[in-house]
């Protein structure tokens, strides 16, 4: 069968995250999605996503295959899925791809992005569901404990308990501070070759805790060594970060 | 009594518009934010606009004048209000006016943003109501039609039908390009002394119309002398509106 390759774009508010659960009724964005594709294939196709994305967690570039039938390479594909899906997903994208093409095994890297909202005295409801209203931070701080999530290392520590994983070493390539989209916002832009499960929301959580003056820069190479996600830093809630794009092979 | 000032950012999205319409029970700004203040005051409050916002149309700065009890006047103005709001309003500013301080007479001048979505084959969900999704537009020959919708002139071509005016000369100070919120989104900022009903909107479609080729850059000219609703271009949708600023006396 040949494979579809998708981009979406989704509004995490109102799905219960990516993944199908079994046995449950709730809406999720593979849910959505597969009801769209087995609509215009007239069988049931299944998506592959690039990675889960959690409750609240929304997408700019979360990346998909699908096998469709050799008689429906041709359709307008973009175009009948936006027909289709409801107004949070959106198909920015949609090519065929190798046959071999997999969107998790071949990706080199990821990119999210997380909103902050420092301001103490209101957040907009413009942005309610995009940002963590954390109250005032020292950016400073952040920024220098951002530099010292740079690089090679077994992420232990940013880990949370779920599916066990064998290898937890991961290379994050960037941690920085950049422009939020509205004033009086904050974005911090992740990338790595790979996320352990809420590992961008560990990040965040400690970095936060850093910014209210509960830990300093320095301590972020001692809680990495220590490879301990029980060390006191939240997980930071789901609705401020982005799924901003999936890099692969050119 | 004593005169308070706020400002305030709100979603459009589920109001129907500032105001109040008498014997309706509609959801509006002005009748929640009347609600919120007549709870604190344990009477009822009136709150007055610096102008009304139609349906769909946001802000991140409406600035609101009421008066409120002597009893009153040390609460905790902002934090009482953002605790008793819906998620939809936030207010960003609360501080006492001098008595005289009137948000529509005293105004000098109006900051709005206009979004549009040129991208033909998708918009993000993120931004669905917060844009126009207009498909392909020459923006250049925007840009040139903006320029020429700057100056004080007769601005009856661009007021929309409903309560009279007798002056409808307005200055307007600034049509420009800014980048939008999101990668994809093209912005239009607007400032003037004073607008018609539904001027930005009118205004928006005029260059959409000619962003689509229906009329030429140098066509501008011409519909402003004609004072001449009529012309056949259409009132952009409210959506993508936002009124970002009153700007008052220093």
């Amino acid at each position: 069968m040949p494979r579809l390759k998708l981009i979406l774009a989704y509004d995490g508010t109102n799905f219960n995250g990516w993944q199908i659960q079994a046995g449950s009724t709730q809406r999720t964005v593979q849910g959505s999605l597969e009801k769209a594709l087995s609509k215009i294939c007239n069988q049931h196709i299944r998506a592959h996503g690039s990675g889960r994305t959690d409750t609240g967690v929304h997408a700019l570039g979360q990346v998909v295959h699908a096998d469709i039938p050799d008689n429906r390479v041709d359709a307008p594909w973009q175009r009948a899925l936006n027909a289709l899906l409801p107004a949070d997903i959106s198909v920015l994208h949609a090519s065929l791809a190798p046959q071999d093409f997999h969107v998790r095994f071949d990706a080199l890297s990821k990119t999210y992005t997380y909103s902050l909202w420092p301001e103490n005295r209101y957040d907009i409801p413009q942005r309610r569901n995009f940002v963590w209203a954390t109250g005032a931070l020292d950016l400073e701080a952040m920024d220098r404990a951002a530099r010292l999530m740079v690089g090679q290392y077994d992420c232990k520590c940013f880990q949370n308990t779920g599916t066990p994983v064998d290898n937890t070493v991961r290379t994050v390539t960037l941690v920085a501070r950049e422009p939020g989209q509205f004033p009086g916002e904050v974005c911090y832009r992740f990338e790595a070759d790979g996320f352990l499960k809420q590992m961008v929301r560990n990040m965040v959580g400690l970095l936060v805790w850093i910014g209210r003056g509960r830990f300093s820069p320095e301590d972020v190479p001692t809680i990495i060594a220590g490879q301990d996600r029980t060390v006191a830093f939240p997980t930071a809630p789901p609705q401020g970060l982005t799924l901003v794009a999936v890099h692969y092979p050119a």
